[in-house]
C-alpha cells in the first residue's frame, strides 16, 4: 500500500468529493519546456526503478488511467514510460467488450491482464468504464451498477493484499479543451483516424459523465487504492504530474535486485 | 511477406545452412559509438512507423528473438524499441512451460500472444525452444520433435497469410563471449540475480545446442519467414543490425494512417 496523502491531487478516502472543485489546469511549472524536462527526469528514474522491479520479481504495479476522450491516456503513457523498455511495462487497452467478454462478468477480462510479479501494467481505460459509460448510456440495470462500486473495491483490495500496488489517475480536462482537441483531430489529416463521431455523442452527455466520474471517485477512492485527479488541460503539466506520482510510487515500493546467495567463486566458467 | 533477400545475414530458404560459416562478429561500424548512433537513428524511425502501424490497425508484426543465454534478447529489445511507447509494442517472454501449458500442444500458449492488428509483438524466446532445449535435453520424443519443423512452418504460414509479418532473428554469439558474460553476471552484484546455475548445464551442451540451432534454421527458414543470423558478440553492432532489419521491415509494410473519409466541415464541435 503506497499512498501519497499529501499530494494536492489526491481524492482523500472518506471525504466528500466534488469534481467541480478540482482544477483542470495548474501553474506548477514556469513553462511547457520546464514541465517537459521534469517529466523526462522522472521517466529516466522510472526506467531504473522498473528494471529493479523486474529483477526483484515479487511486487506488481497497476497504473489505471481514466478520462474523457482526448484527455490524454495514450500521451501520458508515452511520456511517463518514455525510457522504460517494453519488457518491463505493458499496456492493456479496454475497448467495447466483445460478445465473449459480455458473456462473462465485467471483471473477467480485467483480471486476465493484471500485472504479474516484476511487471508494470498500464490500464488505458479499465473496469471503471463499467460505472462510467455503462452508467451514462444505461447499458446495464441501475441496481447492477450500484453493486459495482463495492465489487470493484473488493477486487482491488484482493489485488493489493496479494502484492499489487494500484495507482489510479483520472485525467481531468475541461469541456472547452476537449472541444479544441476534437477539432484538432478533424483538422489535421494525420490525426483524423483518431476521430470517432461517437465521441461527439458522449460530448453531448458531458454533465452526465462528470456526475458519473464524481460518484466513481467518491465511492472507490479507498485507503488502499485512492484516486488522484490530474489537471490535464496542459499536456506537459499532466505528464509531469503523473510521472512524478509513478516515480514516487515505485520509490516507496523500493524494489531491490535480489541476492541469490551465489558468490563469484562458487562457479567455474 | 516482407523479406530482405540481399541482407548479408539472411539464411536463404532452400540453401544448405552451416552455422559455423556465420560470423559472431562483424566490423560494420567505425566503433561502438558509431553503432549506438545508428541503432538510435533506427529506433527513432521505428517509433514513427510503429505509430502509423497502430493507426492503420490492419497489419501485424511479430519479431522472434532466439539465442543462447546472454546472447542479448532483452538488450536488443530495449535498444530497438527504445523510442516506441508500450502502447505500440509488447513483449511475450517464454519460460519453462507451466503444468497447464504442458497439458496443451506446444503452440497453444504461443498462439494466444501473437500480435493483433496494429501491434508489434517481440517474442523473447518462442516456439523454437520446442526444437532447441526440448531437443537437446530430450524433453519430448525424437519423432515428435521431428514433426515440429513442418508444424511450425504451417503455423507461421497461416499467420503470414492472415496478415502478420514475421521477422526471425537468431542472436549468434561465440562460446567465449558467453563465458565472459556469465562471468560478468556473477561478478557484478547488481547483475547477479540474472545468473542461473542451470545456464552452466546448457553451456556444457554447447555443441548440441549449435547443432539444434543449425537444424532449426535449415528446416524453418522459409520464403515467408526466413531466419536472419545476427552477429551478436558486440552488443551495439547487434542492436544496430536488428534495428535496421526492423526498420526496413516496417518500411516495406508501409503503414499509413487511414482516411476515415470525414471532412473537417462535416462536424459541428
Amino acid at each position: 500500500m503506497t499512498n501519497h496523502p499529501n499530494s494536492p491531487f489526491i481524492a482523500t478516502p472518506g471525504q466528500t468529493f466534488t469534481l467541480a472543485d478540482r482544477p483542470t489546469r495548474v501553474d506548477h511549472f514556469e513553462d511547457k519546456s520546464d514541465a517537459k524536462d521534469a517529466a523526462l527526469d522522472h521517466a529516466k528514474d522510472i526506467e531504473d526503478l522498473a528494471h529493479r522491479l523486474y529483477g526483484q520479481a515479487s511486487q506488481k504495479l497497476l497504473v489505471v488511467l481514466q478520462g474523457m476522450d482526448t484527455s490524454g491516456k495514450d500521451g501520458t503513457t508515452k511520456a511517463v514510460f518514455d525510457r522504460t523498455p517494453p519488457l518491463n511495462v505493458g499496456v492493456a487497452a479496454f475497448k467495447s467488450p466483445s460478445k465473449q467478454e459480455l458473456a462473462h462478468d465485467y471483471l473477467w477480462r480485467v483480471h486476465q491482464v493484471v500485472p504479474k510479479k516484476g511487471q508494470i501494467t498500464v490500464f488505458n481505460r479499465s473496469h471503471y468504464e463499467d460505472v462510467l459509460v455503462v452508467k451514462v448510456r444505461e447499458f446495464a440495470p441501475a441496481e447492477a451498477i450500484e453493486q459495482r462500486y463495492a465489487q470493484i473495491n473488493d477486487f482491488e483490495r484482493m489485488l493489493v493484499e496479494t502484492g499489487t500496488t494500484i495507482l489510479k489517475c483520472m485525467l481531468h480536462i475541461s469541456h472547452d479543451v476537449q472541444g479544441e482537441r476534437l477539432r484538432d483531430r478533424l483538422d489535421v489529416p494525420d490525426k483524423r483516424w483518431k476521430f470517432n463521431p461517437g465521441d461527439l455523442e458522449d460530448r453531448k452527455l458531458w454533465p452526465d459523465f462528470m456526475n458519473a466520474y464524481e460518484t466513481m471517485v467518491q465511492r472507490t477512492s479507498t485507503p488502499y487504492a485512492p484516486w488522484y485527479i490530474i489537471p490535464s488541460d496542459d499536456k506537459p503539466t499532466r505528464n509531469a504530474i503523473v510521472a512524478r506520482l509513478v516515480r514516487q510510487t515505485l520509490e516507496a515500493m523500493n524494489p531491490t535486485y535480489p541476492d541469490p546467495g551465489y558468490r563469484p567463486e562458487d562457479f567455474e566458467i
